[in-house]
Order: C-alpha cells, then sequence, then structure tokens
C-alpha cells in the first residue's frame, strides 16, 4: 500500500479550519468504518415483555396476546420504542422499519432519537389494542402520516399484518390509501407453516401471488420472512421490486424455518436483514444478526462458500436500503447520499487478528465493538456514549413498567 | 418472595471475621451467578490465523495445510493459545478441551491462566507440523503426560485424529497408550460428509461403530461433532458413556450440517457445547454459542418447544462436565465441587427486562456481559480485569507474529 503523507492531512485541516468550514475531526485510525446498519423489520415497542414465555408451546394465544390486551398502551409502546432504541444505536443501527400499536409513540421515540424510520402503523380485521375494526386503524395511519408529513426523519407506513389477518377488501382498501398518502406497505408474507394452505384454499393462489393480485407488491411494499417462496415466487417479489425483509434469528428460534435468502440476493433482489421483534429475536442490534445470517444459509444449502462476509454485510447496509426504497438516500458511504456512518473499534479480544475486516465483522465482532454511531452526519453514540437518549432515565422508566407487569401478568390457560 | 434479613448476613460475616475464615465478600446482588462455563473441543493454538480464507473453497488445502506447514511453531501455539484464554476467560470459560500440535506449549499457557484444560496431544498417520510420524506424535503424547502428572488443573489427553486419518492400528495403539498411561481421548468423528462412505467402503462399518469395534468408544473419550449420528449411532454413544461435543457455529459455518443435539440431551447422553477451532467457528466463547445451540436445534427440528434455555445452559456447564467426564468435580455450584464461578451483570442494554433468567442468559447476553471469572475460588476476571494473563503485553507478542503471516503467506494453488 502506498505511504499516506500525513502533512498533508495536516495542510488540509488547516485549510478548512482558516475557512471555517471544518466542524469535527473524528480519529479512527486502526478502526472499521461502515455504512450505518438498517433493520428492516422490527416491533420495538414489544422490548418491555422479552423473555417472557420465551419457547413455551402456544406461545401466541397463551402469553402475546393477554400481554397486549392488558398491558399495551401509548405510555408503554412508548417507553419500549425507547429501550430498543437505545440497545439498536449502540448495535450501530441508524434506519428501523417497524410495525406495531400506536405507532404515533414509536415516531415520537425513534424522531427523539435521531436515527431514521419507516414506521408502520399495524392493520388488521380483528380487534388490536389501538383499534377496535380496521376502520380505526386506517383513521391512525392518516393521523400518522399527517403529525409526520415532511419531518426528516420519519416515514410513516401502512402496515396491513398479514394475507390471513386483514379481507381481501381491506388489503385493497390498504393499497389505494397507501398510493393516496403515498406511503410504504410493510407485511408479514409466506412466513407461517399454516399460511399457504389457507391461502390457497380461500383463494387459489399461493400466498405470495395473492399478495400480487392485490395490488400490494410493488416497489412501495417490503415484506418481512418470505420463509415459504419457491422460485415462481422469489421471481415475482425480483420483478415487483419488493422489498424483503429477513429474519434467520426469529425464524429459526420459532421453527418455522430459513427463508431462501441467498437465492434472493444472488438473483439480486430488494433483501435486507431484520431482528423481527424483541419476543421473536431477543437481540435488537443487527451485528448479532450477521453471523447467524451467514450460518443458516451455509447449513441450508451445505456450502461453506455462499454468503459470504461482505456479501452478508452489503446485505446489512445496501440491501435493506433497497429492500426500503431508500438506496437513493442511504445504505452505503457515498456523495450526496446520507452520512449515516458507524465505527468500529478493533480492540476487544475477539477482533484480533485481523486479515480480513469484512469475516471480522460478520464472524468475530458484537455490539460492544460499535464504537461510535453517526447519523445524518450527527453522533446519536460517541465513544459508548449515546448522546440523544438518556439510558439511565430510561432504565428507570421501563422498570416502573415491567414491575407491573412482572406483578400483574399470568399466562392463559 | 420471602423478605431477606440483612442483619442475618451482618452476622453471619462477623463470626467468620471473627473466627478467621472470611477470605473475602464478593457482592453480586441483582446479578446472575452460574457455574463456569466448559468449552468441549477446540483449538486454541489456531487463533492467530483467525479470518484467513474464511468461506474460500478448498480452504484445507489452500490456506489451513499451507499455514500449519510454515508457520506452526512452539512459540505460534503458545502465544495464540494465551490470546484464545483471554477471550475465553473473558466469555466465562473455566475449563477447555483442546487438540493440537506442540500441545505441551498450550498447556504452559492453560496452567499460566489458571483455568482447566483437557489436552490432547494430535495423532495422525500423516506427517504433522510437530511430529514426521505417529511414533514422534505418541512420544510427544508421553513426554506431555509425564510433564503435567498429578497438576491439579491440566489433565493430558490423547487425541487421534480422525477415523480417516489413522490406520486401525495405530488407533488401537493410541486406545491401549491412554489405558496404560490413564488418559482421556479426544477425536473427531461423524464429522465429515466424504467420512461415512469412506469407512464403510473400507470397513463394513459406520464411523461410529468403527470407532466402537477398536474400544475407543469408552467413559475415557469425548468425541467431537458426530453430526452423522442415526439412532443405533446415537444409543451406541450413550450406552459407552462416551462424551459428545458439539460444535453448532462451526458445523453450520462449514455447511456440514447440525448433529442431533436435542435427541442425545433428551435421550440422556453426555452432551456438552465446543466452539471448534478459532478458524472454523471464529468466536471462542462460549456465551456466544448458546443462541446458536437453541435455534439451529429449533429450525431442524421446525419446533420452538425443543432446547429450551434451561436445556442449553445445562449443556454449557453439567453437560460439558459429563461430555468431559469431570461431573464428580466441575459443572455445578455443588458442596464438594470446585468452585468454578461466573457472576453475570445485567447492566446492559440486551439484559433488560429479565423475566426469565435462563431465556435472558441464552437470548440477549453476550460475553461482555460475563462480569467476574472464578476457577477453583480464585479469581481469573474480576470485574472485567483478567487478573492471570496480560491483556497488552500478549497482544503485542501476537502483532509479531501476525505480521509476519500477513506478510509471508500466500494461499496455495
Amino acid at each position: 500500500m502506498e505511504q499516506f503523507d500525513p502533512t498533508l492531512l495536516d495542510t488540509l485541516i488547516d485549510t478548512l479550519q482558516a475557512s471555517a468550514q471544518l466542524i469535527e475531526i473524528i480519529d479512527a485510525s486502526g478502526k472499521i468504518i461502515i455504512p450505518g446498519l438498517i433493520n428492516t423489520h422490527t416491533h420495538i415497542g414489544m422490548s418491555l415483555f422479552r423473555t417472557l414465555g420465551d419457547d413455551m408451546p402456544q406461545r401466541l394465544q397463551k402469553y402475546i396476546f393477554p400481554l397486549e390486551k392488558h398491558f399495551v398502551t401509548p405510555e408503554l409502546v412508548y417507553q419500549a420504542s425507547r429501550h430498543s432504541l437505545t440497545e439498536m444505536i449502540s448495535g450501530g443501527t441508524t434506519t428501523i422499519a417497524d410495525m406495531y400499536y400506536f405507532q404515533h409513540m414509536t415516531a415520537r421515540a425513534v424522531a427523539e432519537s435521531g436515527i431514521r424510520g419507516v414506521l408502520a402503523q399495524a392493520l388488521s380485521s380483528a380487534p388490536a389494542p389501538d383499534a377496535k375494526t380496521f376502520a380505526e386503524g386506517t383513521a391512525r395511519l392518516k393521523a400518522l402520516t399527517a403529525e409526520y408529513s415532511g419531518h426528516p426523519g420519519i416515514i410513516p407506513a401502512a402496515g396491513p399484518h398479514a394475507p390471513y389477518s386483514l379481507t381481501a377488501a381491506e388489503l385493497r382498501e390498504t393499497v389505494r390509501l397507501a398510493q393516496k398518502l403515498d406511503i410504504p406497505i410493510q407485511s408479514h408474507l409466506a412466513e407461517m407453516p399454516f399460511e399457504e394452505e389457507l391461502i390457497v384454499r380461500q383463494t387459489g393462489l399461493r400466498p405470495i401471488p395473492y399478495y400480487d393480485s392485490l395490488g400490494i407488491l410493488s416497489r412501495r411494499a417490503t415484506m418481512a420472512h418470505c420463509i415459504f417462496a419457491n422460485a415462481e415466487d422469489r421471481a415475482l417479489l425480483r420483478e415487483r421490486e419488493t422489498g424483503i425483509a429477513h429474519n434467520p434469528s426469529a425464524n429459526s428460534k420459532s421453527g418455522k424455518g430459513i427463508a431462501p435468502a441467498y437465492e434472493f440476493y444472488r438473483d439480486g433482489a430488494r433483501i435486507g436483514l431484520g431482528t423481527d421483534g424483541p419476543m421473536s429475536g431477543n437481540r435488537m442490534d443487527i451485528v448479532s444478526q450477521l453471523n447467524i445470517t451467514a450460518k443458516m444459509q451455509k447449513v441450508r444449502l451445505g456450502d461453506p462458500t455462499v454468503m459470504k462476509p461482505a456479501e452478508i454485510l452489503a446485505m446489512a447496509t445496501i440491501g435493506g436500503a433497497e429492500a426500503l426504497h431508500l438506496e437513493q438516500h442511504i445504505g452505503s458511504l457515498e456523495k450526496g447520499k446520507q452520512a449515516d456512518m458507524v465505527i468500529i473499534s478493533t480492540e476487544s479480544l475477539s477482533m484480533f487478528p485481523i486479515y480480513d475486516p469484512y469475516a471480522a465483522i460478520v464472524y468475530c465482532a458484537d455490539s460492544n465493538d460499535i464504537e461510535s454511531v453517526l447519523a445524518a452526519g450527527k453522533f446519536v453514540m460517541k465513544k459508548r456514549e449515546l448522546k440523544t437518549l438518556d439510558r439511565e432515565e430510561i432504565r428507570a422508566s421501563c422498570t416502573r413498567i415491567t414491575a407491573r407487569i412482572a406483578e400483574g401478568f399470568t399466562p392463559a390457560e
């Protein structure tokens, strides 16, 4: 490598300082700088339920539904979102795509945190914690969209839950509304083992073609999971330029399966990584997803040479940007894009030696190696200190809520 | 929960101090204490090669063999072992089972570190970095056994590499030698996709029954991997009380497959967790194996309720002790056993909330949450500060070696 002349840097700094154009020098020598990590699917309002009922049979019925019925309030969603954001930022995440209830409270938390969010108001036929009907849900969506119109960091979105939880008419209305409001759509698709048989029986179409028949699949849409996607399904998602949020940690923990992420990536689909919610994947940082993404694909295909470290890191950055149709603005360190950047330390014991920085990040790093994080050119974490969120105050606020849950919750029979 | 009267503790402390029986008070309030973690299979002498050639085709031929031929010296093994031990201790590991070349140098490093090691001198038919012949390997094994006879922390062991890398006569001789020296045996078994066909063709037996026919499977033996183990193979290992070292991170990264760890555990086999070597699984801490162990089994069986957090933690502690036939001495916090203990902090962002401490350790923790580690009642790490190994000096010594590797190594054509 050519020797760098440090006097040139000094001259540049002097010139910039003289012209008052220099804001700050960040010394990252010996460190690794990557684009901000993108979490394409999560439910951050659920973090105060984490570790409740992990691995229990009928967890949805016995734990999640009763918890949501009794404890999900605007205040819980706000505090849980703030807690999740501390963990996400300290793991290098600068953009999230989220779907949950009382999404205006998540939007408030994300706006305060200084990172970016594509934030979907959840919609379903059945009564939800924040909406007795589908119409109440769409009313919330309209209010959210109005409230954050023109906000630099918040993109409101429609969140129809899944093919099996809304009627075809409601799904069509969601598409019309998203077009009218000019907002993205997020949904769960081809995730559930029962889903394919049910949708084929009801509609004659597999879930992915069924969504396409309703006009959902487009450059406006990001579909979470897509575990049960055959070659035709994959081609359809690619042709429609629909984003795919791949959640290997959650999908394996729930025993559902391993999505064909390698094939999506290889064929040029818009695929990024997601943690899913904190009751599903538990950890909220993307760094912890890199390793498991690689290993699940290699073991599924019986081939150690697929899904190489550089490809995994691409999925976690530019791939995530493409999945959210934001690749003009984020996902890589390029002139004209937002300065979402992560500085990774190489001091920890697992980060030595480093012959290949991609392999070190994917196979050796954990979120504690993330040293500093900038979103839109501003520090949201600097040398492990959070700059926009007060970690102690958030922990204290959340502890008041979790104490009530620990005392008041019993699983359904 | 009944209210604890803190004056009782004060009285106890006063009494013990008056009788000079009190050594030290460790305040672990709000923290989690678990038995020391046990790594049942690794090759710590390889850590200075980490991230070289990850995911490359023919990595064994193009990277590992040339690296071992040109760079494996006693000094490299010693320094690489010391580096690995810093990472292992700071991840809560108090016992390792290792197999590699120049094992006397690994033994020196483990003895200096203050943790425990079952340390196997590698044996094979082919020339190795430390032995031109099988006989030279057994001579090294005899010397290692003599050197560490009666050492409280080091158990020398025989390490015949695999069914396909020694002759039947050499394997039989290894068993006789292990019996004579009264030492354990470690080997790789049912790991390679080619292994089963080869051994069946050569011997008419599957690899696991073949090893049994040579007398290897016994209470003296710990077999790494056992990926390709059918119901009869599993029953045989269980009946022989042979230990199994399960390495899900390495086995998935190499695309080989997922061992039937759940079935082994459910049926009462002696199964523990291992990282495998740092070129295979990369990370050397057992905490990072817990999560992937659970998820690989769930996705393999399509069932989220198998391999629950408490079972995973059992595998990483008492299961590891059983796999190494040391359950009388380590693996649980019980009167009469060694005081190998780990104190886990609950301060980090991912360790909140904790309704279920087992789920928090398995799905939310990482090695940075390990606060203090005691081996045989002595701190080897206290509040993240290593007490027996000098991390800065080790990094400097290792950097001198890795610089030579980075400069001098080119992959084979």
